[in-house]
């Protein structure tokens, strides 16, 4: 059984083996914190899912790099600067801050791990990492995590973070996510970075296999703009520490892990959504009978990123004629005679037609509240997909629009 | 050498060979022309290139059908109904105004091809139609095109029409194109229509040959908001009056008729885009230096449809990490350190990295114009691709949240 000890900031817990800071380096041209680091006591497995644009940031390559051995020790993370697009400078300046950091806090060079988030094309500034890192030794505690999550924010409204406790070998573990990202990218302020933090024992190359399905279940099912980064990055580190035999590969412990991490991720998952830019309606959108899993996904990633669909959600419009054209144009065969449209457990089609003005009213009404689910079935395959959207909203536009200088 | 005759609905032209009306048939809530019919002197070949979404709406599903004998003598086309996922009932009620329409003009019901655009979900309301067909026969005329582009319209602000003469085996040609569409759909008032009409005496092989070739450079390059419809289609119909021999499968004639099927489309197709759902400038995307042209036209295609790189558009923003992460994210490898970026003639890029602020100074005085060019060069191949696009504004929201009812 998972227990959620946390799903805001409200009561950030701590986690076995790490210690955490957030300090204000003057990266950010607002102000405010902007560099955090996670420390683990000694390295520790750890593994990393990366951004798949073409176009990686300097710190997502030095961290593709160094991740490949499994370990790392600290995490040393910034906001307001991407330090993308910024050429062979860009890559001197991230070794020379992660150099810096490892000098600071005993770590070897090659066991710290870069992530950055801000402005694309701007170079990191090393001297005011360098300058912070006194500042950002003194302040790690086992409690700081709430500083560390507000340290990495960039458009977001608010910190993310989630965490669940549960029983694995008779040990309590804990399991904690902590996210940033109000877009898929936001790409003056870049980004989506998430940590996945625990004290179980787990080989590197379990931790690596666990971290990819959760993410594909959770990170790779949701979707603000359809925009990913050139900054995007999900690394997990386990400590340890907490007292049971490292799990083997396979096992009702291993699976009850990888639930666990699912929960985690998915829990800052829906908070990224929620504070999507400028949207007010969080969806849980659902998409079934089609012959294949694979299927279904390639249609619901299309449905969720239509901008004809996402402004109907804006307007709480049951415009279930868009649902259907959007899903038409994924590229997969189905029989839009059979086609089904729930808006909650409202059914708006049936057979392909509307059922009418009544069932639409009735959704009109879910559709006004903060989060619902709408749901496509369009055969009676088995194959069936989750993923998660929002609305697009005017404000989307106008935070979007903003002249950077 | 080809002469535009028309590039706005200012003086719209005649083609020897048709006739054209459009009337009131009381199909639109909110009134005005939404009935229109293009009629040739006897069946002739014909051509039509339709919407790939795997929802097609009855009069496509029929028009298909049809158009593969490659022959066709009277177009009937309304707006303000796509009789879209409308099921069996909408099938009969786009073959009954067929057949009516059939045999209101004399013309076999095999020749009548339909087109809808508009809400979708609702069924044609034949009796309308019918009703409508006496006034529709004795408004058909030569000069009627001008009524007929109005009559196909939805939420565009003005009518669609370009043209060109030529003189092909020296007789002079006309090329005309007509069109609606204010979003590749606007779901409500959904979809693309286009018609190509030219008294060039073209056999049906060679004119679904020229009218494919123009299709993809122009209507498959250009985008407002991503969305496929359920009812796009274009239809080309060559009357042969012109009084030249039949124009065989290549040569110089074939493609200069070639050319000027480009640019009436291409004319109508810009129009399209300027008349973009609340778009304020219109974008001709250039991606170059790929190693294939379908590489270039993935990026390109993913470029001109992020919602990241259009709101900065709207902000007049010359926001190249969006351009370049959106590139990125297309799937194709290309090598980012040697990116060029130019926004008409400033390059704001060079070697991927910011030429400096002064450039993009310059670039912003650019993107605040009506129309301009963007330019990516990702490499040394000879890969190249073309795509008009437009901004997201505040605007384009607004018109697709509107609740329905």
């Amino acid at each position: 059984m998972l227990r959620a000890i946390v799903t805001s900031s409200d009561s950030v817990p701590s986690v076995p083996g790490f210690r955490f800071a957030g300090v204000t380096a003057g990266i950010k041209k607002r102000g405010g914190p902007d560099l955090g680091a996670i420390l683990a006591e000694r390295p520790i497995p750890t593994a990393a899912v990366l951004t798949t644009n073409q176009v990686q940031a300097a710190p997502v390559l030095l961290t593709r790099e160094r991740v490949s051995r499994g370990r790392a020790q600290l995490l040393l993370v910034n906001s307001g600067c991407a330090n993308a697009c910024t050429g062979a400078p860009g890559m001197r300046a991230t070794v020379s801050s992660c150099a810096a950091a490892g000098r600071a806090f005993g770590v070897e060079a090659e066991d710290v791990l870069p992530a950055s988030t801000g402005v694309i094309g701007q170079l990191l500034p090393v001297d005011r990492v360098k300058a912070a890192l006194p500042l950002l030794k003194a302040g790690m505690r086992e409690d700081g995590l709430a500083d560390f999550s507000r340290a990495i924010l960039t458009t977001d409204k608010g910190p993310k973070v989630a965490g669940v406790q549960l029983t694995l070998e008779r040990k309590k573990v804990t399991v904690v996510a902590v996210a940033k990202g109000a877009g898929m990218i936001h790409p003056n302020m870049a980004t989506t970075l998430g940590f996945v933090l625990t004290d179980a024992k787990v080989p590197p190359a379990l931790l690596r296999r666990l971290l990819r399905s959760a993410t594909d279940a959770t990170f790779n099912a949701l979707t603000v703009d359809g925009d990913t980064s050139t900054n995007d990055c999900i690394i997990a580190m386990a400590s340890g520490v907490s007292g049971h035999a490292a799990l083997t590969s396979t096992g009702r412990a291993v699976s009850r892990l990888e639930a666990a991490i699912r929960e985690v991720l998915g829990g800052v998952g829906r908070m990224i959504v929620a504070d999507g830019e400028g949207s007010r309606h969080v969806v849980q959108l659902e998409v079934r009978g089609l012959r294949t899993d694979a299927e279904a996904r390639r249609i619901a990633a299309t449905v969720a990123t239509s901008n004809l669909v996402k402004t109907a959600f804006f307007g709480q419009d049951p415009n279930w004629g868009r649902l259907i054209a959007a899903a038409g144009r994924a590229g997969v065969r189905f029989d839009a005679d059979v086609a089904q449209v729930h808006v909650g457990d409202v059914r708006i089609v049936h057979r392909g037609v509307a059922v009418g003005p009544e069932a639409e009213r009735a959704a009109h009404a879910i559709m006004s509240g903060p989060e619902y689910s709408v749901r496509l079935t369009l055969g009676r395959g088995p194959g069936k997909a989750r993923y998660l959207t929002c609305d697009l909203g005017t404000d989307y536009v106008k935070l979007n629009a903003d002249y950077r200088s």
